[in-house]
């Protein structure tokens, strides 16, 4: 029987469970395929821990946050921590393995859903001859060049959304600076996106390193106007004027994990250059767990058919990608070339400034 | 002192007050125009009943519903209802009186804010010499040409999909076919994408008359498989294959409120066919109404800011659209030319039937 | 092995699964116990369908809606539709079968949890010597004089209070009436208290007959104060002064399937007598169907540990109640003498009078 | 005309605006009162900043968070940061001048809505002659002897349970040791109803000190059990055995302010002690802000019509309370005598045990 693979890599993020969902529904029911489901990432296909992927196992999954295949951020092929057995740990590379195994199960295509790092690792397989691969995108930093929207990103911003509008009446009522440290190391999506839906007054982005001054006259000004307070949202890898540079690589599968500190180091600089009350909150791993919205729920299925019918065309070595609201194959090069950045001179940015927002730079 | 105009016309959705809330902050404090609320759509254009918008009044608007600046489903200039001194109510043509009022306020530039029959209605005051108009698309129903996306339509699915999540429960538990009517009277995308997000069973759209046959077997071939329960999303324009056919005009302004009975009809056609107990829903008005999503919010705000911009650019006769991820201007005959439906063989259908729904067709 | 069982009879509501999960593990682990699920209520117990339950089995259950046991509205073991050779159903007393087949169980306890209809079934196998039942009041109508609170109430409350944010958004944009219809066929509950959460202005419940006149005088009173729209929330079960009586017999299993009309003829009523606009909406099973709230989550946790612990001191023939923020035992009876009513002259109505709900009556 | 007062005190909560309406619509609308509004607490009682009440100002504020009329957790009359002529600060006992304005305003009676801080300035203001004082309890800590629930407490609770829900997904497809810092410094509730509202593992309270090894033993049993990640609720005031005491005082009216550092001390603790990935999440200002679920819109709105006829009655010198599900007055000493704390072999925790929950002592 033609069979075919799934496994999710990096950070878990909401959506995943309905990429699986329907390509594990489009692969049996209209092919008539069987679909082995990779259980952590590419650490399953090292240690060839695998499930048998059914309509049935994946009944009601669709709303479920995470991934029922598991994953793992550590799980590099190309740098993996191997368990010595004197107890140590050494990092090898265990791509060919990998590559090994994956020939054993003789799959007619292998899917991929991952971000940056899950991507490059896919395309070195395929460098290596394991071609029968594509891709799924999925990264609630939204910063792959492959498509609009990223599965999981959405679902975010809808997270850091609620928890600003729960900030802003607690701010209002005691006329506070409330800062908000958002996802997002190189790329400031979640954090512009969810500040001009979120109502926000600040927005720092690693794209534009901000000046502590301009951020401050932007609470005088409003404190002229009568208003004492303020909601600032501040990416994670967001950095004032002349701070250390953060260097944008992809395929840094750690980037997710080494959060923050950007909201407290902002809280207390603007503590030390003004008498405004400050508060900071760290929104954490509440903004890539839970249930998706419908918009990820929608665009996880579209994009788990596509990768079906990608390997049905033989259309392998792509990505599915949503431009102009409709699903196309990108080749996978464009997913791992390099992070997709906000424009600082581009039209978000423009909106953002349009209705007032300070960019800080 | 330059001054500008904004009105919202037609049925009411989330994210009207994020346009007039952006359309204001914009202009006043990136230009320092003055900004003209028209008060119920073209009414409040006829009766002359106005109010000054300032960034204070826009204050905190962007999380609430409904429009600040009222609407009303009547208000069309060239079928007004106008009532006599003796009681009687008749239908006139005010359009010169709007145009003469348009005239008085000397403009600018002027924001409509609406569906198709607004925008249609604005083409007229353009080829009469109102020229200074451009327009913002909003409707639940997503079906303007203009735009990938439409003010409105994503809450509309989240709402729906988070009825459908209660209702799967309940059927699943009770062995039931639950049928939900949705809105969608000539076109299908708040029933289709609704459906995909929310995992229903059944989905049922004006672009495909179905056939009731195909969908009692889809009951009976899951019945088989074990799993005795099924949900139906019919959108309000759904019909039998042979069924009366529902013409599709845009401009017309009446479309959403001659709600229903697409749910019962097929709840009574199912229950005298087979053995099925079947219970119904009609979703109403709950589509329409309350907070804006996240993304309903961000392109309210980036409508309204690029509305100002065409204002300012001198860009009149166009609509804001989103296409490809990016806020376009887009000629207002597009937005009013022909509905923008499903296409029947498209992407969108061919995932929902790749992940099993019968389309009923 | 000791072993005790578990049912849950009735319509379905949020936080049944909270219950047997608690259950389970409570039972499990604390005392050993086997836990044996009963499927469909008491169909499961003259069909003999039965499932192993262990904390393997409950994980991740607490936030699903519905019954992981099934339900069934019809299994009422003194007339139960039995289905004869020839095709035709009778409706047969089969009581004595399922006392038979719980003998064979040989359960240390069996907690059933239901409402008035489930309790007047376990109260009547209790006086024919099956005495070793304990219950668990739930039902979204709050309607058990058992306990303060139900559960499932409190989330078809936040259900139909959000329902109600969304639609005064779209009243107040189009200056209408808004009629909203929830359940309640004898008891109030869910319409005064989401009325009292949710802003309306007009509540209907069973308790109180209504006077058309004082209604429309009320939306009167609103207009002439300059505000043009009004929310009405109607019980199923409310009625007209001098229309048809509902009878309140606590064991009528029917009674939530019967849905209304209310809100639809209140409808033609008010159009009748007045100009107003006026839309209803019927909100259904999406006031049952669902993820609980926190409130219920917590409610169902401490019942079924509670009942647990009511098998292990031999308290048999009391259900759980929630007493003054305590969890305490009620005699079975007290659950089922009669239907808890809201109080015409109480603090809950006066409450709604105090802040200008007009209550018809 | 008649008048009265209301001031909201100490830190904000969900519901207050619900108090404001329910006072205003009630003692307006009822007894044709003028209700004057004191802004920010004690503070403006000091600064004479007062504003007009009346059912207009307070229409649509039910659903929203914070306090309309601002708050202050620093206008401690008895202890007010005075700003000196030099700008220095002193703290000086201004109550005698809030007596004095209070006096002049000749209130028939003052409605306080706070926690026990402002309820302890109450009770001194009536000792000292301004009997006529009635109060609401709000807070979201839920640790006022007077009511069974404080308005707040609830909302947080929904708050940290949707938290803890998408927590729980991706600790589940990461293996991992997720820990979530909630407010509480002197008492549990929080932490305790939302872990086993939110299926939490551990749950640690200030009113049981924690034995680290026993939580550590905890993660080991689900391990071998093949669970391999847990979910830990810390409140803000949880200590290990033999740690530093905090101390309980009522009154303590910047208990809420300084946020923290439970949950890292422990993540630090866990990672010293053993192998497992450990990740923390700090709710902070999330849990106090937003919208009132609808338990507490309702038990604001009864509250706020049981103080106005309390002063209509003449019962001075009590507060609201609800108690067996009913709204009783109860003297203001209770309110302010000790704090309610967790009984630690009390039903609740029983219930938390019953389920498996390591409360670690």
């Amino acid at each position: 029987m033609t069979r075919i693979g799934i496994l999710t890599g990096g950070g878990d993020c909401p959506g995943l469970n309905g990429v699986i969902r329907a390509v594990t529904l489009h692969a049996r029911q209209t092919y008539g395929w069987e679909i082995v489901g990779i259980r952590n990432g590419f650490e399953g296909l090292y240690e060839e821990v695998y499930e048998d992927l059914t309509p049935a196992r994946v009944q009601n999954v669709l709303p479920r946050g995470g991934t029922m295949l598991g994953s793992s951020n550590r799980a590099n092929p190309f740098a993996y921590p191997v368990k010595l057995p004197d107890g140590r740990v050494e990092v090898h590379d265990v791509s060919s393995r990998c590559l090994a195994n994956l020939a054993k199960l003789a799959l007619h295509g292998l899917v991929i859903v991952g971000g940056d790092g899950t991507m490059s690792f896919g395309q070195k397989f395929i460098q290596r001859g394991a071609t029968r691969i594509v891709g799924v995108p999925k990264t609630i930093d939204n910063d792959l060049e492959a498509t609009d929207y990223t599965v999981g990103f959405q679902t975010a911003v809808e997270v850091v959304v609620q928890a600003l509008e729960r900030l802003h009446t607690t701010a209002e009522s005691h006329e506070r600076i409330m800062i908000v440290e958002v996802m997002g190391r190189y790329a400031g999506w979640i954090a512009l996106t969810s500040g001009l839906a979120g109502g926000a007054h600040v927005v720092l982005i690693p794209e534009i390193d901000y000046d502590l001054d301009r951020i401050i006259d932007s609470f005088h000004r409003r404190h002229g106007r009568g208003v004492s307070y303020s909601i600032v949202v501040v990416a994670e890898g967001a950095k004032p004027k002349g701070g250390a540079l953060a260097v944008a690589t992809p395929g840094d599968a750690t980037k997710q994990e080494k959060l923050g500190g950007a909201a407290q180091r902002l809280a207390e600089a603007i503590s030390a250059k003004s008498e405004y009350e400050v508060r900071s909150t760290v929104l954490g791993h509440v903004q890539r767990g839970g249930a998706p919205c419908a918009f990820d729920r929608e665009l996880a299925t579209r994009f788990g058919v596509r990768a079906v019918e990608m390997i049905a065309e033989g259309k392998f070595g792509h990505v599915t990608g949503l431009e102009n609201g409709k699903i196309v194959a990108v080749p996978i090069e464009k997913a791992v070339k390099k992070l997709k950045l906000i424009d600082p001179s581009g039209e978000l940015v423009r909106a953002a400034k349009g209705i007032g927002i300070e960019l800080g730079g």
